[in-house]
């Protein structure tokens, strides 16, 4: 894989001059302002291209910690709904559609034999994970090749299909157990602080899956500065194919939409292994996983939308879609208070 | 004006229980679970449809209080702003553009004459207001004329333009000084709560604006049972225009997106002369005024995107659009667990 180049600092700086000039009080457009600004060092012109071929790409895989009775869901519902975001059933369909964001489904890692669908990549590396509370989740080459599955759909997605703004999403019953796992890896925070309710399992499952957060952290003691070994540790698979499709996004320069506390854990990774791809990241979503926050905080971003969304397949991202593309538009569009015959100075 | 009917509590019942059977974790897609509900109310039918052609009306007008030196922007802005949103070149446009709305732009009480413009709706009662701080705004003649402006724009973007979402903006130098006098008006709370920086302004001009408020409170009294002599005492001619759409929007049971403080004040006059209008509001963003949080609480309404934005002209509430549609959408295009052979109940 090519390196992953840092923002171009420059075109940051120039996109906020652009913005004092444009045809508004100066901040007045929040939180738009400072994205634009990094979609411009994103992109390295300013004012920044607007994105207009979305895509949200959703990993799929099934974990073997469900057998530790983490989440209330039985794994048959992962190619469930593989089939249902094949079918166009699913939310991820409903909202790519409201935003116009083409999708595609991965099978990185799904337990049972899926039919063949035009929206669904193969790219399967094993069917499922072992359980990470009593052993490693997969071995260091197989966490390799579904990084590399990620960057394939990523890569064909960009290459061929002229997306140029990718949207990370997930799906796999159980997979906030890796996510919690790997957040507390990277960040070191306790199983406490990193472990969350995941769709919504009640006090006594949630004890539980601490528990099992803390045998595995303790069992294998993942190395931070061992990206790939922490990933085959105590990863899931779909979390190494978004990173391999956030770190595609980075190397291509194109913005990547982060989805909820599964998309932030597998960030952590890409941007161990590169830390220049955080730049490329925009959290989307604010994930009610605690995990998501700790990540977030890690990587230095901040979400855009809160809307108490808990479903993951890239849905919450994929909403904020649309403040992505007016950022960058705003740029390139407004007028200036000089073409209107006012100068910056008159405001106050 | 025909009244405003209630919204049909047994459709957003019935959304409420859709909202269980739909292929995801019950309440996982969060706060879009309860605004579907609310469309269906609105709509009088579950699942309710998705909103295909948005509109912002931004109702443009000037303030006499402006000679106070409650903004440091000239009035010469106003109408400069509503030629830039003419010319397709103020950030409203850009971000319309964006999520596929069209423009509206209602002089309704601009200082100085305009030239017609395609986009330029004529329905001047007045160039500017008076002082409120010295005087009545305008007459209660007046106030009604600009309400029936803002309803007669509504009327016809709903009944020949096929609109079934309308977004609220506002443009005018100096407006968020009656719309704070409005606040405080309906609300009760006292001028230092209600009133805020406006685009940006310094400490100085702030406690300049805080007894300009308080000035036209005592002067007027206004009386929160009599709504229309509260907005021709203390309000401002966008104010009254966009308590128009609102409540035109309410009478055809189509969603009322609310920019930011102009429109809340405005909400609130709205609500005060048609309380079932609130049925029919929805607060797009959050707006850094203070008195924004103090009417959406009497409103009863959250707001769905908080991105530090301070513009007005609709931009704010423009974003939330996409999250209207996708909400009634996934009540719509998502398939049930039942479909996919999972009962609800195996969810936890």
């Amino acid at each position: 894989m090519e390196d992953v180049q840092p923002v171009d600092s420059s075109a940051i700086e120039e996109a906020r001059e652009r913005h004092l000039k444009l045809t508004k009080p100066p901040g007045s457009l929040g939180r738009l302002e400072e994205l634009g600004a990094r979609l411009a060092g994103m992109a390295g012109e300013s004012p920044p291209p607007a994105p207009e071929s979305p895509a949200v790409v959703v990993c799929a895989g099934d974990h073997g910690v469900l057998e530790r009775g983490v989440s209330p869901w039985p794994k048959e519902v992962t190619a469930a709904m593989v089939g249902n975001f094949c079918n166009g059933g699913a939310a991820v369909n409903a909202i790519a559609n409201t935003v116009g964001a083409r999708v595609s489904v991965l099978d990185v890692g799904v337990a049972s034999d899926l039919d063949r669908h035009p929206l669904l990549r193969g790219g399967k590396v094993r069917a499922g994970t072992d359980d990470l509370s009593r052993g490693t989740a997969m071995s260091r080459e197989e966490a390799a090749r579904a990084v590399m599955a990620g960057s394939g759909v990523a890569e064909e997605l960009i290459e061929s299909g002229g997306v140029d703004l990718i949207v990370t999403g997930d799906m796999g019953i159980g997979n906030t157990t890796p996510a919690a796992c790997l957040i507390g890896a990277f960040t070191g925070r306790s199983p406490e602080e990193v472990t969350g309710r995941g769709t919504g399992i009640d006090d006594e499952t949630l004890e539980l899956k601490v528990g099992v957060v803390r045998d595995a952290l303790a069992l294998h003691d993942p190395d931070a500065g061992d990206p790939l070994g922490a990933l085959a540790a105590v990863g899931g698979l779909e979390h190494a194919a978004i990173c391999g499709v956030i770190l595609t996004g980075a190397v291509y320069g194109v913005p990547v939409l982060l989805d909820g506390v599964i998309s932030n854990s597998a960030a952590l990774v890409a941007q161990a292994l590169a830390p220049d791809s955080a730049g490329y990241m925009i959290a989307g979503h604010r994930s009610a996983e605690p995990g998501a926050g700790i990540a977030l905080e890690k990587l230095d971003l901040e979400s855009l939308l809160d809307l108490e969304m808990r479903l993951g397949e890239g849905t919450g991202a994929l909403l904020a879609v649309p403040l992505v593309q007016a950022a960058a538009r705003v740029m390139g569009e407004m007028a200036t208070l000089e073409d209107l015959g006012f100068g910056p100075e008159e405001g106050g």
